[in-house]
């Protein structure tokens, strides 16, 4: 079973450190890490870089069974734009997509931050408007409705950090959590799968 | 031709205005506009909607023949996540994207201010980090490379409001220009396309 892990740790200056400690934990669930930052590019203009890490991504998703997401915030109240980009590919190519955060509240209330629903402008439609003159999506899902729906209509799971109401069961780091999840459903997969190869094998040997 | 309409604009307090105008510049090109905002969920329970919105925009896309999405900075440097979910969906369904954003600088300088790149640290894998802890991404595109780099890859185009790079020519309308580009090049692969049709009704007539 192979994994792809998108996520924003891509952009953090101990990348690699996380990328090694991420691989380390799905080997141990007897799962293969297909990570954006294992890249071999090294000879590449800078002109040519951009295109070729796009489509060892893409490559990389193709090849995966299922895709981990980290959607913690990145420089917004969001996920970074380039992991919605791949849990949209992932979910139009029917692979299933998890999706984990280290923010434990819904989207609402980190881009309200502490200012309460009574204070914000309602617009005759009833939306709400903040302070920034953009509508505030209040779904009471833990971000764009597009990415966490995709994520339950796959079939996924999405955990995170301890204090909300997608806390990890039993503490675990929500990024194992969906590991877990993940490899389990997909072994369970493999075994309700008629025996063709099985079958196919008995008869070449016999 | 109907082109799928992806962008920001539903978070602004004049959405439907907007929507509007947007669709008739489509009519005089040709083109259908299915657009997010003008689906009739108002029926449903605050707990269903989320999913609702989803379904039709994901069906929306499926019927769609291009999408066109604004890319314009959102609550952050980059698009909103939720239109890019939307690229990458597209993308991974084969259909072509383009996109527009009121935003002229290319990612990099709309990320890292007024401050100049020497006084950016240099990790030791020459990557550049921003004063929030984060590397920027400095590949001289206009957005996240996975969601520029797809419009290229499916054969769009990317235009923006006049001063930068990628300025619309003949200082037209980002989204217009996108338009343009899109109806032309759809309306060149109708016309390359055998006549199958032309055949069978002279069959049928004959």
């Amino acid at each position: 079973m192979k994994a792809y892990l998108a996520g924003p740790d891509v952009f953090r200056a101990d990348a690699a450190e996380i990328a090694a400690r991420r691989k380390e934990l799905c080997a141990t669930y007897g799962v293969e890490a297909l990570h954006p930052f294992d890249q071999a590019l090294d000879g590449l203009a800078a002109h040519d870089l951009a295109g070729a890490i796009f489509r060892a991504n893409i490559a990389m998703m193709r090849e995966a069974d299922v895709v981990i997401a980290e959607l913690s915030p990145f420089r917004s109240p969001s996920a970074d734009p380039g992991t919605a980009f791949e849990l949209g590919f992932a979910f139009a190519a029917g692979t299933p997509v998890y999706g984990f955060s280290a923010a434990a509240e819904p989207l609402f209330e980190r881009t309200v931050g502490g200012v309460s629903r009574d204070n914000l402008e309602v617009l005759p439609d009833g939306r709400l408007l903040h302070a920034d003159g953009l509508v505030v999506e209040d779904f009471g899902l833990a971000d764009n409705l597009m990415l966490i729906e995709a994520i339950t209509a796959s079939g996924g799971r999405f955990f995170t950090s301890a204090g909300g109401p997608w806390a990890a069961p039993g503490g675990l780091d929500p990024f194992e959590a969906c590991l877990a999840a993940a490899s389990k459903r997909l072994a369970f997969a493999a075994a309700a799968e008629p025996p063709t190869h099985k079958k196919t094998a008995g008869t070449t040997h016999g």
